[in-house]
């Protein structure tokens, strides 16, 4: 109930403050993610070269790191952006997108993991690779649930000293010591692209406007989750949920989110 | 009939086995491409770099290389993938878009046409330019009608020891001696961008389930012009198109399938 | 009202001749601005690799150049494109996307501003920050009024010898000493990532028909300012929006065009 009565409070914030989002994230979902950090009420910005990576970091107000479609210069721009972020005390979100499908995407994360994200965000799969567990990985979709991986992702977040944020059927929020669930989301959102990559994104926003990352990272999934509730009651499939879901992250308001937030 | 009765067990196959399809493609389509895979009820990744492609390739049941958007490191990854699939036996599906329109398209094409895809599927126009005839691409829309290039796809496919589908108000699809015709489809599906692209990355799902290539590839354009009817009869334009299709894709149904589809 | 009488000629104009448009477009919204200039009647093509930019570029009725998300590979590919344009006549339209955001943006806008495009498109800010006035932009959305920047914009054209085209609340199009403005628009299309970038796209569109630079570009504003207005009316939010917007470009007749278009 006290967990829930917070999702109110971040989503408001982020609408009146607008906080610049720097994106670094793959070209499947950049127009999606662009869309939704529109919708809930955040200034995003995609921009990855390292010719200005470093300068547009410090003007914003968190950065988002997505490995979905990586490749050499991009990881350089992550690399400088994350930097210059760290020295402006910019918070950032990595995500590690197939994160043991691949040695490049398993090693490019771990690299970056050791740069002090505020949080990680990833599905069952790509928390119980990045905590060591071989095998876990099929593509770039979970193949098991967020309940296998909340040890995983306790020990991960306590060994590098940041917040470890699972998703899927229940997601699950933790520092290594606390633990916050969401109860939020439908299952046809895992039928749309990128729909975590999204998660990474608005938890970006979150993080800007809320410095507890714990609960800035469970706010900003609750909010996604529950903007996909809304979206599936109206929707005959995915690409109707896709649409209602930024018209639902747009025009949720307080009594919806106060009576539907379900965070514990 | 006996041939439109096969399109149901395809899609079956794909649903019940979700594929997954590893794409090399092109910035405009990659969105709407994972989309509709996810619909059709396959797995889709998007993964480009020569640091990954190979592992990438040999873990999917079928490779998409499209070069709408190509450049020399690009190319490089597709080269890479192709060979890893080759070694593996993984099916693979290449979109020639823009062959002809310029040299860079028309010798890429060539180039990879020879490392025995199993399916190259493309517009009257790319065929056309593909089996040598000068002057038939403008831009990455066809000039030209999917009749006047079957004899091209027919003489092409024989010689490059594939099955080449062509897509137009009818679709074919031949390997140089049977050609098999779908009928289904929707005029306003060529104002959305990408459709072919979609339907080459469709190909691909249903040729990780279906080893006879000319029956893969027939059935996965018999489904998406399918679900493009369904849609067209909703929408009032381009961008409704595009939401239904992908709820028609995700919801199309045993009775509707072997009502409707059209392959002779 | 004499101005307002050529934005049905123009759009008619496109859709008869279907301008085959190339676009050097950013990642976030290459999907949307192609399929704006399907549904308004043209045809698209994204093709930015140096290798074939110049081939492609005398191919096209018009070149629009968006540095949304630059890199060197990407600027070279720019430049290119521009020179072979210049060469065989094809006007082209800027996008400085983010002008004033970072240096890297600032001075590779003021470099391409510099190759006689025939119209430059931007935000209030951007505007502001290609004509020195420093400060103005934050991220890649505006802070400041399209009205704030109407002197900015003369003095901007007038230098440059180009049309200049401010979008926000009202539209402003100028050569320096004309200046036509385009009351069409809703302020829900702000919420909608790359709304600007079509802004853009429309305006090659339009210039492929209509040699007279401040008129293509007021009309362009004005169609895409009115297929907002419908699509608004039947919008809860952002992502129904974007929907019914494709339809509008798709379905706008010459009663609603001619009662509503409003460039004075």
């Amino acid at each position: 109930m006290e967990l829930s009565a917070g999702v109110w409070e971040s989503l408001k914030a982020v609408r009146e403050r607008s906080p610049l989002v720097h994106n670094i994230t793959n070209y499947v979902v950049m127009n999606n993610t662009a869309n939704a950090l529109l919708a809930v009420g955040a200034s995003p910005a995609m921009v990855h070269a390292r010719e200005e990576v470093a300068d547009f970091a410090v003007l914003s107000q968190a950065l988002v790191v997505n490995i979905g479609t990586l490749s050499p210069d991009w990881v350089e721009g992550m690399r400088l952006a994350v930097h210059a972020a760290r020295q402006a005390r910019v918070p950032w979100v990595l995500d590690p997108v197939g994160a043991g499908a691949t040695r490049y995407r398993t090693t490019t994360s771990a690299e970056l993991a050791r740069q002090a994200p505020a949080v990680i965000r990833g599905n069952a799969s790509e928390v119980l690779a990045m905590a060591g567990e071989a095998g876990a990985t099929r593509g770039v979709d979970s193949t098991r649930s967020s309940d296998a991986s909340l040890e995983a992702a306790r020990g991960l977040a306590s060994r590098l000293g940041t917040v470890v944020a699972v998703t899927g059927k229940t997601d699950y929020v933790t520092d290594g010591s606390r633990v916050v669930a969401v109860d939020n989301g439908h299952p046809l959102m895992a039928r749309v692209t990128g729909m975590g990559c999204t998660a990474s994104a608005l938890v970006g926003a979150f993080l800007a406007v809320e410095p507890d990352a714990v609960l800035a990272a469970a706010r900003a999934l609750a909010v996604l989750g529950l903007a996909g509730e809304l979206a599936a009651e109206q929707s005959k499939g995915p690409g109707s949920l896709q649409l209602h879901l930024l018209d639902a992250l747009y025009t949720l308001d307080e009594a919806t989110v106060r009576a539907r937030a379900r965070v514990r």
